[in-house]
């Protein structure tokens, strides 16, 4: 990802210094026209806007906390971490004196630099501003959420979570479908459809979280409850992990417990932030 | 669900004799031109096809399997179930002589008599052909899936699993968001865009299934190991239950040290079918 962003720098003409914990790794940038540095800590004093993109926030720290950076330089951080994280950087940021924007980068690697990019931002938003021209070399879509620091980051690990969940929910999908000696093209032209009810589940959830009320038009936490099993059984019978469905089960058992099994699907969002639920996660 | 397909025989001009478990449910039913029948068994010796809609298979066992039915009649079960209980009620019906069709609707009750239905089946062609103008009253789409009665279930379990995961997720990732201070409309509107992920995730499956190979063109099995740690974090620290991640992480884990670790998403899909992992279900 660091390698695209660095690219996508290069062709839209900001001069462009780079550096990677592997060596080599850059040799390509350097042909394309960037600048080498030795050492992450000559990158850093050499540049007026830093972006860094790696694993965590624990490589972040590891490999530039403690570098000189020169007063009143940015810092764009897009690497992957939660809130607190981000904050914590933040905090760093302005005991040395050097202005801080957070990212996250929704979109794979070959996206960037095309218009199919989607980077969240969040920090001051004259800062922003300021560091615009460069960000818009990263391509499509650059969207500021807020001036809370935090806000790209929560959102990227929102985001994350529903596809986690998803795209687990896919492999095991595509486990069952198979032992089940279902072909998977064959599987795929209903699975799309699945996908498809994911945009309109999302709005109705947000309709009725914003409403706090929870009608179940369609679908109910309770018929969730008795699908859970037949799934459970049926990936059991073919000795496939059954492991998240049953975490799933075991939250959507204890909201039917609540009271809850008359309500839609949107009413286990609000479950899970309820702290009667919180203080039993294990249940 | 069970109204709703009598409501459309009904509408379609067939003969409708209604049962059920609650007595008054049928009420609306037979305003509209229903006879109701007084028990199951008046109700299955006076119809030629029996159509059973219940919340599962014990259900269907409990109420109609000592029943008398006609020979020759028809007998659709749309009840709930996996392909393991639809082979057995196969089998009870060879023994009394009654024909059977295994069928899952995979669309809600108000889809019913629409063209928005979604139903499929699993029997004998020629008796799915037999049965398809009363089927066709059902609506919308009607897939005769094969020959092989547990097929139908097995799609179902199938789709039942990509659906409940992602809808867990869904509801797992508003309520991070929600923890975060993030408006349930402003999160809907990032989140419908995951959805519109799958589909084509679901092709990506299919194609590398079916070719056995897993190149990792975007994201990779190591990089969901991290994104999945980081969510955790971010749930942990709202109280939310990581049950769900954690499980997924777990799989995601073995596959690693199993060296898929830069193959595709896909290859989860073949791991969790792998003999050595179900060996360790909850390693």
């Amino acid at each position: 990802m660091g390698r695209a962003l660095a690219a996508a720098a290069l062709a839209a003409d900001h001069p462009t210094v780079v550096w990677n914990r592997t060596p080599g790794k850059a040799d390509t940038l350097v042909a394309e026209g960037a600048v080498l540095a030795p050492t992450a800590a000559d990158a850093v004093r050499r540049a007026r806007t830093t972006i860094a993109c790696m694993i965590d926030y624990d490589a972040v720290r590891a490999n530039v906390a403690d570098l000189a950076f020169p007063r009143g330089s940015t810092f764009v951080n897009l690497s992957s971490g939660h809130s607190g994280e981000a904050r914590a950087m933040a905090d760093w940021a302005a005991r040395r004196g050097v202005d801080y924007l957070d990212g996250a980068i929704l979109t794979p690697a070959p996206t960037i630099g095309t218009p199919a990019a989607t980077i969240l931002y969040s920090g001051r938003h004259p800062l922003y501003q300021r560091n615009l021209v460069l960000l818009d070399a990263f391509g499509g879509t650059g969207i500021h959420l807020g001036d809370d620091i935090g806000v790209a980051a929560a959102y990227e690990m929102a985001l994350l979570d529903l596809f986690a969940m998803s795209v687990g929910g896919l492999a095991h999908a595509f486990a069952l479908a198979t032992a089940e000696g279902i072909e998977p093209a064959a599987f795929a032209r209903f699975a799309k459809g699945i996908g498809g009810l994911l945009p309109g589940l999302a709005d109705r959830f947000a309709e009725q979280l914003a409403a706090g009320r929870f009608p179940a038009d369609v679908s109910s936490v309770a018929s969730a409850a008795s699908a859970l099993s037949h799934v459970g059984a049926a990936a059991a019978a073919h000795g496939i992990d059954t492991t998240p469905l049953e975490a799933v089960r075991r939250i959507v058992g204890r909201a039917v417990a609540a009271g809850h099994g008359g309500d839609s699907y949107a009413r286990l969002a609000r479950f899970l932030t309820e702290a009667d639920d919180a203080a039993t996660p294990a249940g």
